[in-house]
C-alpha cells in the first residue's frame, strides 16, 4: 500500500508518494497560490496527487490514506486550520476540503512540526523512542515532543511551541511579542545577524572575506564554517550560540528527560563541529549522569512529507 | 480502608493516617535523625506508624498500603533512593527497608514533589485534570507534571526538575551549577535577598520599618505585603518577581499547554495580590487565546502525606 503526504508551505506545496517502508517513491512541488481561497488550494493539491498516482501506475485502492502537514495551529479534532499565517488561512475547514476530492480515503491533518517529529520517530533519528524531542533550528525554532511513543499535542489543543520557551527574560523581543524566547537566540537568524554585524564592524574577520563584504552572502553555515576554520570573531559568535543552545537543551533535559533530542533545520547541517561542541557544553551543564543523546535529525526536507504520510499511525 | 503516608524531610518526618476520602485522620512528626543509617530511620518510621494505628484503633488488615515521599531522586522501579542530599542518603534500598517492617502491605516510594503533585491531582487544585502542573515556590522551586492523568516521570527515570529550566542564561549561578535557572529568580529566597538588600540600601523603605531594620526578619511574605501596601521599593521588587514568574508560566504554557497550573510553597500564601498580578502579566505574554488556569495549590503542608498515601493510584 501507499500513502500520499502533503507538506504545505507558504512558498511551495510538496507532494510525495510514500510506501509502507516510509520511503518517498516520487515527489513533486507546486507553488503555493497565496491569496487564493482554500478550496482552490485543495483542488490543485488533489490534481497533483492524482498525477503522481497516474505517473506511477498506482490506483486509488492501493492508497491507504492521505496526510497534510500545515505550518500553523490545527484544532484538536484535526479538522480546522485555526491560524496559518504563512498561508493566510484562518479558521479554514481544510481537511474537509481535501476530503471532498478523495471521498474513499481517510485524510489526516497536523501541524508540520508535529508531522516532522512523527517522521523522525518512525523513520529517522527518534526511532524506537518513547520520550523524545525534535528541535528545528531554521528561520525560526520549532519542533515537537514525543511522550509515550506518540506526538504530545499539549493539554488544551494549542500544541507545543518549543521555540517560545523563554531563555532570557531580559533579552530581545521575539516575533511572538514576548521577551527572550529560544527563537531569538537559537534560530539560524541569530547567527546570520551576528555574522552581518561582524562584516560591518570587523573588516579583518574571515566572515568579511568569505562573504566578499556583502551582508547578503552571510549564512548561518558560513559563520559556523569560519568558526571551524579558527576565525576568532566567528568563534566568539559560535560560542555564544552554543552557550544559548546548550542551555535550551539542558532545560529540555531537566523538564522532559527525553531519551533522544534530534536537531534539524539549516543550522544542524553544520554537522559534527556543531554537535561535538554542543554535547561538550551540555555535559558541563547537565545535573544528571545519564541523559538524552543529542543527534542530527535524519530526514531533512523529507520529514514533512513522510510525517504527513504516516499521520494515520498517530491516531 | 486506610493508608499510611510518610513525608520524609531533612528536618522532620511527617506521618499521617489517611482515609479513602484522602483526609488525614491523624498526623504526627518525628525528628529526622540525620547521620543515622537508613535501617534505623525505617525502624523509627515503622514504630511511629504502628503507634498511629494503635492510637486510632485501626488494625493492619484495614490498611491498604504505605507510601513514602522522599526529597530526592528515586530509581524508575521506585525501590532505591539514588540521591537525597537533604537526608544524606545515596543509593539506599529504602523501600525494601520499610517493606521489611510491613511484610503484608504494599509499599510505594516516590519523589516528594511528585507525591505533592499527585495529591493536588486527586484531592486538590488539579482535580480532574489530564495535563497539569504544580509549581512550588519555596526555598527552592520544585513541582511536578501531570500528563494523561498520571505523574510524568521523564523518559529516562531522572524525573522532572521544574526549578531547573533556565530562565536567564546570562543570569546568576544556581545551586545546581548552571546559570539562571528558574530557582535563582522565582524561589522565595530571591524575594528575601532583595528585601534584605532594600533594608541595607533604603532606610526609608517600608521593608526596613516592618523588619525593624533586621535582615533576619525579612520574609518573602513581608516583601509582598509591603508591595501590596504601596511601598515603592517593595513594588519594584515585586514587579521584577512577577515579570520573571510570568515568563516561567508562559514557557510552561508554550511547552506543555496544561489545563491548570497550581502554585504552592511559601510565596503562594501571598494570595490574591500575587495571583491577580501574575494572571494579568501572563495574559499580556500569552500567545494563545485560551490557556491554563493559574490557581493556588490547595493542600499546603499536607500534600506530601496525602500524595504518599495515594501513591498506589499512580502505579
Amino acid at each position: 500500500m501507499y500513502q500520499i503526504g502533503f507538506d504545505v508551505g507558504g512558498t511551495n506545496i510538496a507532494v510525495g508518494l510514500v510506501d509502507d517502508n516510509m520511503r518517498i517513491i516520487q515527489r513533486s512541488n507546486i507553488k503555493f497560490p497565496f491569496g487564493k481561497k482554500y478550496d482552490f488550494v485543495s483542488q490543485i493539491m488533489a490534481n497533483e496527487a492524482r498525477d503522481l498516482l497516474i505517473n506511477n501506475g498506482i490506483k486509488e485502492n492501493h492508497v491507504s490514506g492521505i496526510g497534510v502537514a500545515v505550518p500553523g495551529s490545527i484544532d484538536s479534532s484535526g479538522e480546522i486550520i485555526i491560524d496559518a499565517f504563512k498561508l493566510g488561512f484562518h479558521n479554514v475547514p481544510f481537511k474537509k476540503s481535501i476530503q471532498s476530492h478523495f471521498p474513499n480515503l481517510p485524510v489526516y491533518m497536523a501541524n508540520d512540526a508535529d508531522a516532522a517529529t512523527l517522521a523522525e520517530l518512525h523513520a529517522g533519528a527518534l526511532k524506537g523512542c518513547k520520550t523524545a524531542l525534535l528541535i528545528t533550528l531554521g528561520t525560526g525554532v520549532g519542533g515537537g515532543i514525543i511522550i509515550n511513543g506518540q506526538i504530545f499535542k499539549g493539554g488544551m489543543g494549542n500544541g507545543v511551541e518549543l521555540g517560545h520557551m523563554i531563555l532570557n527574560h531580559k533579552g530581545d523581543v521575539c516575533s511572538c511579542g514576548n521577551i527572550g524566547c529560544v527563537e531569538t537566540l537559537c534560530a539560524a537568524t541569530w547567527l546570520i545577524q551576528q555574522g552581518r554585524k561582524a562584516i560591518v564592524e570587523h573588516f579583518n574577520s574571515m566572515i568579511y572575506t568569505e562573504a566578499k563584504g556583502n551582508i547578503e552572502n552571510v549564512t548561518a553555515q558560513l559563520v559556523i564554517d569560519c568558526a571551524r576554520a579558527g576565525d576568532s570573531i566567528a568563534i566568539n559568535i559560535f560560542e555564544q550560540y552554543i552557550d544559548a543552545l546548550s542551555s535550551v537543551i539542558v532545560s529540555f533535559i531537566n523538564l522532559i528527560d527525553p531519551e533522544v533530542i534530534a536537531i534539524g533545520g539549516g543550522v544542524s547541517l553544520a554537522g559534527d563541529f556543531l554537535f561535538s561542541n554542543l554535547r561538550k557544553k551540555v555535559t558541563e551543564k547537565s545535573v544528571y549522569k545519564t541523559y538524552a543523546k543529542i543527534v542530527p535529525a535524519q530526514l531533512g526536507n523529507d520529514a514533512g512529507i513522510i510525517g504527513a504520510a504516516m499521520l494515520h499511525r498517530n491516531f
